[in-house]
């Protein structure tokens, strides 16, 4: 037998003792189980951030991992908790969309409303559902792998799409998504949205007041407080600055307009 | 054989090599032991930040799991290193009370003062026990389980008692105890501290300059920027802010007073 | 078969998907790993700093660990990935000098060139080989243990130096290496720098503006808000205030001139 893996991505941060709490829950339902830290630092109450995280890290994961993402401002309302079966792999989350990276990637996914509450911690919190709701799901499905157990399948739950670059003038509007802890800015461009670029062709890129008409392989390739233009590892374009921050730099972060126009 | 677990809980932040050295040693002892953070970004020296850490996150544990706390501002001096035997867990720290929640939740507590100095580093620094004592210790003890082997029993161990509310006026005063990542107020107020406001009583909390009078089951059931009382996961009411940060919208901290009166 | 471990030292912060995304990698490849944090917070490209993360952590573990580091301001450009033997254990980094201290600590050390690029992800980013370069080496090489099948050894690797102190006037100038979590000065100074100092002459240190004179076995044996030296836990004397911050008091940080002079 091989020994499979849980992984946690939440906007609980690493200072509180919330984290280790959730794995607490895991280990004492299935001790063998390795737990694997995404990320704690999703933005908080931020579902398009979560979403992003992870989307960019589950494929990198062995077949039968399972992914356990919360993020979660509606906690102990009526939004339901979902176990989802996706390829290879499994995620348990909110039914709020932190998922929706998922479902655009993946062909096979069927989606189910969490309603077995003999699987749940008792008594159960009204505000941390990481502990009380997801952790032993994930901890109960890492031992028994039964999914139909753990309630009905359903379709109408919620998904959103990643924002679009879209026409703007003469050009094509797009936003960053997120900065990275190097200042690189992640766009919302990917490679299929650009192929001018990839082509080599000139283009003039603007975010706030700085002008980009820089393609370059990797980081090495700029010069000093240049900023250009990368493709980055996860297929979308990056605005980055060879060691040094483009977003301190450039004074842009989540959300930040982009525009890009062709000669 | 069930696999246990070592968890980590310091003021030691992550930026340095310290806590993966920490890591280092226990596998070094164990290589099969499953090592766990709780946080390490407990206030640094704060004793009761600490204490509070490791007091809302064992209890989730497998039994037998062993609990390295180190808060230990008087390292090297003469204060003892202990191992403490609570319930059916194990906790390895210095004897200056960051272990007193437990011994407040636990009925059944053995402590002993770890003097057999062969289970330690050597040589042993002045400055990181955490290195060279409790992280041997605490290896150690997950291969050979013998509690005794590692020192007296001691009755004389530092404790002290959480902050308790006091009644003041015509109400009653209490204290912020710790924000958590999303700004959360936790305060020393537990259940049985305000039994009126679960049955619904109206009630006048202040904090800084807010006044807050809605208890609400959880975070979702507050409006934009309306402070509100929640019985947290914890035990302790929380002030909190539906989707937004109580701590940055009050104004408050660790250590601000909080006062509630009734009608 | 003992169970072994990866560690993984970086500077990508965790806040982004990195990290967990290289720990799904390895496990993909070698499921019974144990992955282990040095930290990722080593300053964004600075060589120096991960040199020292790594330096002082890696003796701890156990023999046959393999620690990957990944400081990569040249990722993607023709900069070689290295596998290191060194002593007992295993490195795999970028040719930049980042495993320097392990060079220097270090008798019997085998430096090979990576070139074996069926062991790498495909395809291949130009911008994150801590994915598709050093963690699927690390999984490799925990599996097949065959260092000799990832490349040809090479002698020409890049290296540097720790800075050493230097005369000065009638005394010694040396610098800041780190500020720690709790504010403590890493100077470069050793024992073997300072000999007078632990045999218990007079001597005036100063930092930035303050001036210090008091040597203590350990930081609980100075006053509030007084500076003393201590022989720091990797041997290196640093700059610590009891309960205190002494990057914040004297105002120093990373490069900060360090003079000593003796009476």
């Amino acid at each position: 037998m091989t020994r499979t893996a849980i992984t946690l991505t939440t906007d609980f941060g690493s200072a509180d003792h919330l984290v280790g709490t959730m794995k607490g829950v895991i280990l004492n339902i299935n001790p063998d189980i390795e737990i694997v830290d995404i990320t704690h630092s999703v933005l908080p109450y931020d579902l398009l951030d979560g979403a992003l995280a992870i989307g960019q890290a589950y494929k990198y994961f062995p077949p039968r991992t399972v992914h356990v993402v919360v993020v979660d401002p509606g906690v102990g309302t009526d939004r339901r908790p979902l176990l989802v079966s996706a390829g290879t792999q499994y995620f348990v989350a909110p039914d709020n969309g932190v998922l929706s990276m998922i479902y655009a990637q993946e062909e096979s996914v069927t989606v189910r409303h969490v309603s077995a509450e003999h699987y749940f911690l008792q008594p159960m919190s009204t505000t941390f559902h990481g502990r009380d709701v997801f952790a032993p799901v994930a901890g109960w499905l890492s031992k028994n792998w039964q999914t139909q157990s753990f309630g009905e399948e359903v379709t109408d739950f919620v998904r959103f799409a990643l924002p679009k670059p879209k026409p703007a003038g003469s050009g094509v509007k797009g936003v960053v998504l997120r900065a990275d802890n190097f200042g690189n800015l992640l766009t919302n461009f990917s490679a299929e949205d650009l192929p001018q670029v990839l082509a080599g062709s000139k283009f003039k890129m603007r975010v706030g007041n700085a002008e980009i008409s820089k393609f370059a392989q990797t980081f090495g390739n700029g010069a000093p407080n240049e900023p250009m233009l990368i493709l980055g590892s996860s297929g979308f374009f990056e605005i980055a600055v060879n060691r040094g921050n483009a977003a301190k730099l450039l004074g842009a972060n989540r959300g930040a307009e982009v525009t890009v126009e062709f000669a």
